[in-house]
């Protein structure tokens, strides 16, 4: 005798929550059967929402930060913004905690990872090359390196300023400010303001 | 000026996803992002089993477990198991614990939550008139109560135990094995097994 089982239209919802990240088995099961229970009216605008995303929204080609398709970019095409300085942050969330610590008014652009040889993130994975050619085409005054005080985020500042030598163009990295081991998404905005004011130079 | 924030159809799914249970504003953040990033072979698949949901499952008709739509239920429309004796559960997650513990063959009853006051859970809001019917109409040799050990699960149960008086019928409930203030989730299969083999006579 089979055991029994939810019918299988759940139990692919399950299985597909529970790829997610940070959702175990348990709160993927309780989530479907939450979702099950309440019907269409959550289940529609939330699968909704998700093709939604694929259809509507793309990475902007040159600072990397999600833009509606076919609209300009909202920090790129900003005239009031100082085009010569650029911010290399790791992942487009971080473009927002920085716009919220009102201590930036420059460009961005987004890594899209770390350096991490025990997850196979290599400098390739990374848009580095882009920021080269970035800066050698921009004339850039300085380039501020944003990322996390862990030590994956400290080899890749290492890297970047090491790529960006050449290009003679000052490069900077955040003030100590920033607690040890800390991620970008651990720190409240009065810390990325005071690191960001006190950034050090690195070459 | 206003402040910078993600494209509308991100922002859309950020509340989507915050409004589910367990999901906070942060996980939810870090949810969409990571779904954005992974792209249509990751979100396509979500979105359709969210949709299947409404448009394959449906609750059976009797015991409220989930059937995909159309089909006979795989526990109601089973000859092997005892007809006669009915187990009530809070939800239909909790069916397949009590199947897992391979402590019972009999048919089940699913009440659709528990009797709570502080959230306006009345009788009226489960399915306790349907299963004083179902026990009348059906000749029943036992119903067995197989709610949480919490203070909503027990007054559900007197609750339940007091309407099916006039019909004369046994009712039990499961054993003090069950950890006292747990529901169902938090406790294994053993406990469960124990819990149903030393199940307590109420009237």
């Amino acid at each position: 005798v089979p055991s029994l089982d939810y019918p299988p239209p759940i139990q692919r919802l399950i299985l597909q929550l529970k790829s997610l990240p940070g959702l175990g088995p348990r709160s993927a099961e309780r989530l479907a059967l939450w979702l099950m229970q309440h019907g269409d009216d959550r289940t529609e605008p939330l699968a909704r929402s998700l093709l939604d995303l694929g259809t509507l929204v793309e990475a902007c080609g040159q600072c990397g930060f999600f833009i509606e398709k076919g609209a300009a970019c909202l920090l790129c095409d900003n005239e009031k913004r100082n085009a010569r300085l650029i911010c290399v942050v790791e992942q487009a969330a971080d473009v927002l905690r920085l716009e919220r610590s009102g201590a930036y008014r420059g460009m961005y652009h987004v890594l899209g990872g770390k350096l991490s040889p025990l997850d196979n993130v290599t400098p390739e994975d990374l848009s580095i090359a882009s920021l080269v050619t970035r800066v050698q085409h921009t004339g850039s005054e300085e380039v501020i390196l944003a990322l996390g005080s862990d030590v994956e985020g400290e080899a890749t500042a290492g890297y970047i300023a090491e790529a960006l030598r050449p290009t003679g163009v000052p490069v900077s990295r955040l003030a100590q400010g920033m607690p040890a081991g800390g991620a970008l998404d651990h720190v409240d905005e009065l810390t990325l303001f005071q690191a960001l004011q006190g950034r050090l130079k690195m070459q």
